[in-house]
């Protein structure tokens, strides 16, 4: 039994690579990711009473995870990346089908020169992700609050505190306002103006920097064992650099590596 | 960009025709549901350590609402069945990519003559629906109790009682264990007794019962308003027939309709 799906809609992110990605939705809040509906999908009606909702259901394609093959456990990095689980145990995008599940806020529904958006935070998705489907978080269903978690109750322990050099400081000073959505999809009439409805502050780019080195994006294997310190990813158009010294992240360097 | 995607699992349920089902999981917490790993997936090793988690989702196929055109609007039963919303701020079967997304208790995992079920509780999923994908329920990505959610915020009040006649309390007196795995799948090796491991309760047929019409099944646009009072429908392998006395749901007659 096979079934095809389209795409309705594609995400323009901060998150430029997987590297830094939180393990889960909502984990840093303000991480801002944009939805593109796509035609014929991008009809205002489709979303009509959607905005009295707080929280949305994504189901998305793990693109960057898409193989031929399978393998019937997977090693949570949740676990030291040493212990395997059933891959049905774990949410890993390495799954029979590629698909992937995160409740995220909605914070507004916006139409720009033709094009529907609608603005998200707390999404743990790359740039580029294809979305198969909207679904209002409904909460009496959803929201099971004596739900058991197996290795995944709690969220992770917090234990990277994170430090800025004056270098950084001062371009998150003079920052211009980022966006995720920097341009228009080939599939929509062309303009410059889409992006600018959206922009992303200094003050959430800095919380959003924080959020995501607390969560010690270091591959597992790494824990407090290796002698690489230095780290690199990037988020909306910068490149971001720090070093970890003891379980301080130390935010060295930033640039902006945009076109033009 | 079109996507496929291989069913994992078929659903066995106690729920055989859509009508009754409740309108979101969790709402009859006595809805058995037996989810049988299709091959390749029916390896234990897949599903190892997701008894931890005490719930799971579950992306599945409406495959009894696939159609070839989508409409951008539908009426929620929820409205009264009269108010249009969007498409996406529903859960409708009827939307553009037919998927479903149910939160369920996790009851049990078992491999009964080489096929490998789970056992669930709490479904609102119709006998033969196609699952996509199992995922753990992750309490602290998942449950988000100050989620608002518009027009589904509360669980629908319940304003039915449910009442039996005297002759199906006798019925349910003299009543053999219902399974909601009635016969082998046609993939799984030839026997009769994969059913037998998987035996339901007079006392929770007989909840299930109270829960699903305690719902009200009748479609939204008869509430209170049409002369038709009496209703039926399949539970396991029985016919169970109501009348409806004002806001009592009285159920007047029960029978085995099995083949044999």
């Amino acid at each position: 039994m096979q079934f095809s799906f389209d795409a309705i809609g594609i995400i323009h992110s901060c998150f430029k690579e997987k590297f830094g990605i939180p393990r889960q939705s909502g984990l840093a809040p303000d991480a801002e990711a944009v939805l593109e509906l796509l035609p014929p999908f991008d009809r205002f009606e489709a979303v009509r009473e959607l905005a009295d909702f707080s929280h949305v259901w994504l189901v998305f394609v793990f693109h960057q995870a898409m193989k031929d093959d399978w393998s019937p456990t997977v090693r949570p990095p949740r676990l030291g990346g040493n212990k395997r689980v059933g891959v049905f145990a774990s949410r890993s995008p390495f799954r029979p089908n590629p698909m992937g599940l995160s409740a995220v806020e909605l914070v507004a529904i916006e139409q720009v020169q033709g094009r529907l958006f609608l603005r998200l935070k707390g999404a743990d998705l790359v740039d580029g992700t294809p979305v198969l489907d909207i679904k209002p978080y409904v909460p009496y269903a959803d929201a099971i609050a004596d739900a058991a978690g197996g290795f995944a109750t709690e969220a992770p322990e917090v234990t990277v505190s994170v430090a800025f050099s004056d270098a950084v400081e001062d371009f998150l000073q003079n920052f211009d306002d980022k966006t995720v959505v920097e341009k228009p999809l080939s599939e929509s009439p062309s303009t410059n103006s889409g992006g600018e409805a959206m922009p992303v502050s200094a003050d959430s780019f800095r919380k959003l920097i924080v959020q995501v080195l607390q969560q010690d994006p270091r591959p597992a294997y790494m824990d407090g064992k290796s002698s690489r310190k230095s780290f690199g990813m990037r988020l909306y158009d910068c490149d971001i650099h720090w070093t970890m010294e003891g379980d301080c992240a130390i935010v060295t360097g930033i640039e902006n590596v945009s076109g033009d």
